[in-house]
């Protein structure tokens, strides 16, 4: 059991409205009561109105007092919110006189780490609490949700059952050689090709998630004056049209920050490509090439009014290998379309914005991302890492399984191996290197 | 009675551990009720956990809801605060989903704009809220808070009442002449100058309010390389070492602004008199004058190692009349000491901090403000403006008693309009331009 007290701020410290100022721990309702005027008698979850206190008992604000009773908290031990108005003094007062009282100021993260070391959640939603508070958008916050909701702990721990089910076997089948059949290497096989198969479709969500989380990286290639920025840019305004039509009275939330529906857009720098004339001998196709690696999407922007030229097609036959949407863009200037009525050439006019939802519907379908998947679960690069490791042990396993059918110990220490990596995925096992990593890029309160 | 439902974020709409969203009126259980998976019967002021939930009946976060009966609560209406994770698309889809059940956006202010027409709260108490939220020291904040307990609202009703009492006297006189006996003069007279007394004293308070809300405002003048600057940071870097010493563990609290002794100093550019050797012929004495006729507190610095030089003497001579505080520098180089020791000067060392605690306190001294009269009331603008003009009337009142006591309907409305603006400062009087003008400058969400 944790001892010692924590406080901190739970929201921001700048001037606003409330401001919560958050104790946990053994002597949080003792030093809350000393630096809020409360009835002697507290009920739990109840809210109580009245005067904060300094140590000499002066008021420093009014506000609110709110105690919740071990285990029925945040932190899984005693808390005591106390809200005060949104005055930077008036908290960092609060938060010193909760110090004086004997608390401590909480570290990153040390209240979420609290109900983690308590039981109250585990590893993988305490991360999903921070990628919560840090969504950008919308789809990233349901995304963090449905870890938070337990989503990925019961796959994982599905999968941990099935891995302890076996080693239960094969460590019966050691013990107890006379009294256990054998089991049937088929058994083993079925269910190690269960686990990794959905180890795969876990890994494989790693992409979709960081890109739905992270933005795609849109690379806008064309040579110049075929309207690249402005095609950019009626994307995102068409976007953003769209957006405030639907928001209707909410306008002043929308961000000026680029979105498709719901997923960032990070344009990347393609100087070299941009709107030197001659760029191809001052850059190098080479160096283009390389800007555009890291791109999940590659708009190849093409002029319809002038058609697909020389210099287009020499372009294109440069970067087709990393199969780019192709984009005939200006549409609405364009004379002969016959050529280019087909299914692989998006048309689009920056202009008049003709053609951008198709645009916009090819590139979501190119990264196989569609509104509908929103339950999906995305893993994170830790969940990842230690997902990779438990595949490439069970692959082996499965690899050698017909000699390691004679070498039970063996078999059985590498099943565990594979088991000790999806436990630390939900924290039945961590070490402190772990929890610090997971817990300092908390912001502080939390 | 307001029909309207508003929601706003009542904390920063930035990532952080917990959110508040409030919405207050006549609908705000029935909305809360529509994105909180609530119990079917809900008390007041208790505190649920639950799920937040989106106009799908989809889960959007896990969070608290709480409910305000009217009139117990902020606003004097139905309010409910659903507290989420401090997630940017979270709160905001919980505003957007507000609004989808009928809620309107709160214009800045409308919270306490409500308290205040629903008579939770006066006029005064309404600013103090504002200026609580604002304040940037604890000094500052005590005094938003003094008012926000009702100690002006005191003061003014105590004049309110003593004049409405005189007018109830004359009025009576005027409308039964018969019945009652005439007032003696001196009554009104001693009364009179009571309020006006009063009044003087609130008057007073503006200014050195202003300075301990919004700072001190220091020139430090003197001849190039008297170690203006130094002084400057080594003020400020004496009260830093103070500040942290006392504060202990939450060093990491202290901002890098200027303070002493709680109140902010605002350094004020006297460019020109600062580095330049032949300030006084470039910029010319007037220029610098100029500057510091704007500053609540004027340093004059000397370099004792150089005694007080002709050209000191020149400078000295032409601000004098702003009564600077003459402050001998570079104490640990000084050789003749002797005719520098009295009490119109102040010997420091910027070095070795030598002085520094005499000079805050002369400059403390020199604005009267001390330490203990923390329970004092200030003044803002508004109220100036108001007493400055029910002041007016009063003495005008004062000095023609005589030919007034014989024109009794005169005296009358003289006393109602003085007594107008009194009411104007608590708020039984207002104007839509007044409210316009005080809840403007409030955050969202308060």
């Amino acid at each position: 059991m944790i001892k010692d007290t924590i406080v901190a701020n739970a929201t921001p410290l700048i001037p606003s409205g409330v401001s919560i100022i958050r104790i946990s721990g053994e002597k949080a309702l003792e030093i809350g009561k000393k630096i809020f005027a409360t009835p002697s008698q507290i009920q739990e979850r109840k809210v109580y109105f009245g005067k904060v206190l300094n140590r000499k008992g002066e008021i420093i604000d009014e506000g609110l007092f709110i105690f919740f009773k071990a285990p029925r908290s945040f932190t899984g031990e005693d808390v005591v919110e106390i809200h005060t108005h949104g005055s930077v003094p008036v908290v960092r007062r609060v938060i010193e006189e909760a110090i004086y009282f004997g608390a401590r100021l909480a570290q990153p993260g040390e209240f979420t780490k609290r109900a983690f070391l308590n039981g109250k959640i585990d590893l993988t939603q305490a991360e999903a609490i921070a990628e919560l508070i840090s969504a950008k958008t919308e789809k990233a916050s349901k995304i963090a949700l449905n870890i938070l909701e337990g989503k990925l702990s019961q796959k994982i721990n599905y999968l941990r059952e099935k891995l302890i089910e076996l080693i239960s076997l094969i460590e019966a089948e050691i013990n107890f050689p006379e009294d256990v059949e054998e089991i049937d290497i088929k058994i083993i096989q079925s269910n190690l090709l269960e686990v990794i198969n959905q180890i795969n479709k876990l890994i494989e969500s790693y992409n979709k998630g960081r890109i739905i989380k992270e933005g795609i990286k849109l690379a806008i290639v064309g040579r110049p004056n075929v309207g690249k920025s402005s095609l950019f840019n009626a994307l995102i305004g068409y976007e953003r049209a769209i957006v405030s039509q639907y928001e209707g009275t909410t306008r002043d939330f929308i961000e000026e920050r680029a979105v498709i529906q719901g997923i960032p857009i990070i344009l990347l720098d393609t100087a070299g490509i941009r709107e030197s004339s001659d760029y191809v001998e001052k850059i190098g196709i080479q160096k283009a090439k390389e800007k555009i690696e890291e791109a999940d999407i590659i708009l190849f922007v093409f002029d319809l009014s002038k058609g697909f030229t020389e210099e287009d097609k020499k372009l294109y036959e440069e970067i087709k290998d990393k199969s780019p949407i192709i984009v005939g863009n200006k549409l609405d200037i364009a004379k002969n379309l016959d050529e280019f009525k087909n299914d692989s050439i998006i048309l689009v006019s920056s202009k008049t914005s003709e053609g951008l939802k198709k645009l916009e519907e090819a590139i979501l379908n190119k990264l196989s991302i569609s509104e509908e998947k929103e339950e999906e679960i995305f893993i994170n690069v830790r969940h990842l890492n230690a997902l990779t490791q438990a595949k490439s042990v069970l692959e082996n396993v499965l690899k050698n399984l017909e000699i390691l059918q004679n070498q039970k110990e063996i078999l059985m220490l590498d099943l565990q191996e594979s088991l000790r990596y999806l436990e630390e995925i939900v924290g039945v096992i961590t070490t402190e290197e772990i929890l610090g990593n997971i817990f300092y890029s908390f912001c502080i309160g939390k």
